[in-house]
């Protein structure tokens, strides 16, 4: 099934000879055009986290559009969801009295959220403050400045110059002692931000080892330079609180919030900001200098209402708590691989996420092709593992059968 | 009305003490908050093509949404609103045989492609090919690309280094001769890729000058850089023909949408590409280099339905038709404009859009507000100017309207 769209790698042969058509889809589960059922067991992207085909949203987005499907929030100009969601999401947000900057996406939050860093510290007159550090194995979407301080190296190769945007650094992604050496070497004063997923995700599905962001704020703090939580796939609930900013005592200064925004029903994305950063920016009156931000869809009507109807879900459904409970139910479950021939590592306990590493003589796309087969979806991530990550409405038996396919595609051999 | 909300230049004192909040849309009219109708003579940010308030556009969200809001389209997944939005574009497309990699909105478009454009020397081992270059006063969204290819120098400056993204240089935005030497100066063999907008939008509504483009093509074919067309404004009718490629005999390489793809009723944007730049990306088997992008809702399902409603109502109305007819109408009436005291030029006949253009003693936000309490929505240029782009469904009188609404406003002195 040959067809037009080129997206995320699909011009790779193993994948345009076997797509996948998904038609339909009703809470944890999605159907293909054969009529095959699957159990979403990476939640699409990670985002699907209220699950699919909630009457709810799709009367939501119905509603708004047919009163003003959306208008644009430059200059003058608002929308009443805009606004109403953007005081909602500061009521819940980790960073106290921020400012929002929305768009249509993650690869977008980070895209502003860095070219903010940088607009400060020239606004604030520390000039030589350029600097953008991420953690190696980090992965932060992949627009312009995205691609340059992705900790993948095959998302950053291949354009010709060092870094796509350059002054930008890699370093330890877990370590605390090699960061604060790593920090040190690069001159702390030349930093502007430093950029981190608080559980890494297709990286790895990587929870932050202890005393890791300690050192980061820390350092942070001492040297002053920024720190941004990029809470793309953690936000919302996947770690069993809202943010992973509180369940890990981060005090980011920017915050970066899409997928579970609206669960993917819309695209929606944004930044929250501390005030530290947006208050030059809104001081001095005409003086004051600007920040020439915007995309067009910043503010969209009719994605906004979708987030304000996922997030009513979210809290009415108590999701986010059991987001938390089926942490525990997936780890249990996952620990029954460990061990398992052909497994080389489990990764559990950071989140309702996890991730399954082979040994050598398996590779992930396999498995993951496998367990499809199997009626479950995963994904496979860079470093020969897969990824888990279900929608928080998935039952307890769905893990198990995600386990058992896992289990039984590995015993293939 | 201070709000949370910082987009767009928000920050500015102007702007926060006299903000307009949009809560209704029908066809070419918006009203605020008190009740107040506006003629949205802008269409928003150049994208309500069809006109608000649209209940068969509306239907097709819900009616999507309620089946499968999205599945991502990475690897082997496809969806069906993405797979036959591909086809169709490519059906209509002035690139013959594309392949189209849809994302999010104009500023994702031109990211995307100039990753590509980078990307495909690489591929192709004409590594020293990393330049891109740009129009001066072009407009190409606010992505870290974008924000480093910008013609408009306040978009570009602020971020502590020469371009955000290095290797980017400005030329002659309407001078063929000139633009023959600097093509030449800059060493036509480190060209990546020439972007254009065949009429310049935010920098002033300047359609092409007579020769411009045909050097452009010329020099692309002669030196063997890349043309890519960036028809976020322009595309789906703006210039009476579906693009303005056809109206101006454009032949690019890579072709950028989003606006009038959707007329704003969902986020979605995206590129067309052609054989030349996809085919090495797609041969070679397992061996072929790979582009490793895609955002997490290219191919959005709900969107893609979005745009196939509103391309049925394009084709179905003769709006791409009509724009052309009103073309005609607007121009006769800006010409009443001409010669009028504190206006300095105007601008027309490079589409269903204009430009009006103030003497020193007029301010064009001054002119904007204005016009505003008179009903009129029209948008401020960085040039002194004012833009003028409605909706495809505007009257005659709405124009004319329109145009009174300009002359009162800059009479009042």
């Amino acid at each position: 099934m040959a067809h037009r769209v080129w997206n995320g790698q699909a011009q790779m042969p193993s994948v345009m000879d076997s797509q996948i058509e998904i038609v339909k889809g009703e809470g944890s589960y999605v159907w293909d055009a054969q009529g095959k059922k699957y159990f979403d067991g990476s939640a699409s992207l990670w985002y699907a986290n209220i699950g699919h085909g909630r009457t709810e949203l799709a009367e939501a987005a119905y509603k708004q559009m047919l009163e003003l499907e959306t208008y644009h929030t430059f200059g003058r100009f608002i929308n009443e969801p805009a606004r109403t969601l953007a005081d909602r999401l500061a009521a819940m947000s980790p960073i106290e009295n921020p400012k929002v900057i929305f768009n249509s996406g993650g690869s977008d939050a980070i895209d502003v959220a860095c070219k903010l860093a940088r607009r400060y510290w020239q606004a604030v007159g520390e000039t030589e403050r350029t600097v953008i550090v991420s953690r190696d194995t980090s992965y932060h979407g992949l627009h312009a400045f995205g691609t340059a301080i992705a900790g993948l190296e095959p998302n950053r190769e291949g354009y010709g110059t060092e870094s796509l945007v350059p002054d930008t650094v890699r370093v330890s992604a877990n370590d605390p002692a090699r960061l604060e050496e790593q920090i040190l070497a690069i001159g702390p004063q030349r930093i502007a931000a430093f950029v981190a997923e608080p559980v890494i995700g297709a990286g790895g599905v990587i929870g932050p080892a202890d005393g890791y962001f300690e050192t980061v704020q820390r350092l942070a703090k001492e040297h002053g330079f920024l720190f941004i939580a990029d809470e793309v796939i953690t936000g919302f609930g996947r770690t069993g609180k809202m943010f992973a900013s509180e369940r890990y005592s981060l005090d980011p200064d920017i915050h970066t919030m899409a997928k579970g925004l609206t669960s993917g029903y819309a695209p929606l994305g944004g930044i929250q900001i501390a005030e530290r950063v947006w208050e030059p920016f809104f001081t001095g009156g005409e003086e004051a200098p600007a920040f020439r931000h915007g995309v067009t869809y910043s503010g969209h009507a009719t994605a906004c209402a979708v987030a304000h109807a996922n997030l009513d879900v979210l809290e009415r459904e108590d999701l986010v708590d059991r987001a938390g409970k089926l942490e525990d139910v997936l780890a249990t479950e996952l620990d029954t691989l460990v061990g398992v021939d052909g497994i080389a590592e489990v990764r559990s306990r950071a989140g309702f996420l996890g991730a399954v590493k082979f040994t050598e003589d398996l590779v992930s796309e396999t498995i993951v092709r496998r367990a499809a087969e199997r009626g479950v979806i995963l994904r496979a991530l860079p470093d020969n593992a897969l990824q888990i990550s279900p929608p928080f409405v998935a039952e307890p038996e769905d893990l198990a059968l995600t386990v058992s396919a896992i289990r039984e595609s590995v015993a293939e051999g």
